[in-house]
């Protein structure tokens, strides 16, 4: 990252304010490139000239925005969480609804991309964690941390779930926001090989009923 | 490919019979460091040289065994289908227990497994099933048709189940089938990632409970 502020520096110094804005615009259509060709095909395989065309730039212009593969990569995960967190929030934290029917709801928009995009498009998290073993183990660390992050969330509203009574107060929240993520995680990657949503269906069941005592 | 294709005629030649002995050898040697590699790091980004190497075998001498990665990759992949099917029948098949501690013992057989790589091999299926986008559409009906077949065997465990009594009659076992394999790959990725035995131990749990009425 400090690399590509030094060479965004560097441009400034022929069209100062222009250059500043084109290079934030250049970086965010590389970060969105970068989304779409990596929840498809993952990261090892994705070269970075495809994701330099994808995003409408010039063939050998990656550089200028970003050090390396790895510092990209790091930053589109850092994007794609902060689009999680976003529908996270918006399902999660809708007071119209109970705990359980947000969690529902939440299952039901993913489903609903995953369809969107026919079944070409998984998770981020499933694409890279998959390769996890082959990179620098920053990237295990960050999607820990990502997983954490959303886990809490989960949690939370499960939590309110016990405090409404949807569920009874001996349920184990941390361990059942794990199971969440996993699940979700298993039924994105099924649905993706199957085409058909029938794995995020059955999940969402199954993520209801183990919920039961 | 013409090359290494050549210097094995020209080994027939010589000695045909332990040629041919030679070969189904040095197949076998390809596909069990394709394992490896694969499990670990995905199909897109492992060079053939690499499994050619690990394989113990001359650099370049990949298509004198196999036409194609892809045709190498398939055959991977039935290997790594044969070797779960017996898995599942050495559990779920095991007289000595009842069928929900038949896949009890299967979870954490994997989980058993996980912990002696050291969580850095995955599942295949969660491996090449995240890259499924990106290859021939032959992968993703051949991991479609390996998951139906694993699935199977699960179903038939828990119609026995059903059959002792130790599940409810109205219990949809093809479902819960469906759920077992969605939901044990989300937890070996999750495993993957964290370096930790906790999804596989949660879904365990939640698996059971799922099934409760």
């Amino acid at each position: 990252m400090g690399d590509s502020a030094f060479l965004a520096t560097k441009k400034q110094r022929g069209r100062p304010k222009k250059s500043a804005e084109e290079n934030k615009e250049n970086q965010k259509s590389l970060i969105h490139s970068g989304l779409s060709l990596l929840t498809q095909k993952g990261f090892g395989v994705t070269g970075l000239d495809e994701i330099t065309k994808n995003a409408g730039l010039p063939k050998g212009s990656f550089y200028a925005y970003y050090a390396s593969k790895e510092v990209f990569g790091l930053a589109v995960l850092e994007s794609y969480s902060n689009y999680i967190h976003k529908m996270l929030d918006k399902y999660l934290l809708n007071q119209s609804r109970t705990p359980l029917n947000r969690i529902d709801d939440y299952i039901m928009q993913v489903r609903k991309n995953m369809v969107r995009y026919n079944f070409a498009r998984g998770s981020l998290i499933g694409n890279i964690g998959q390769e996890v073993s082959t990179l620098p183990d920053t990237y295990r660390i960050e999607l820990t941390n990502v997983i954490i992050e959303w886990q809490q969330k989960v949690e939370n509203c499960l939590l309110d779930a016990q405090k409404m009574g949807e569920i009874k107060g001996n349920i184990n929240c941390a361990e059942k926001a794990d199971f969440f993520w996993s699940g979700l995680e298993g039924a994105i990657l099924k649905a993706k090989i199957e085409h058909l949503p029938g794995p995020l269906d059955n999940f969402k069941k199954s993520f209801r009923k183990s919920l039961k005592n």
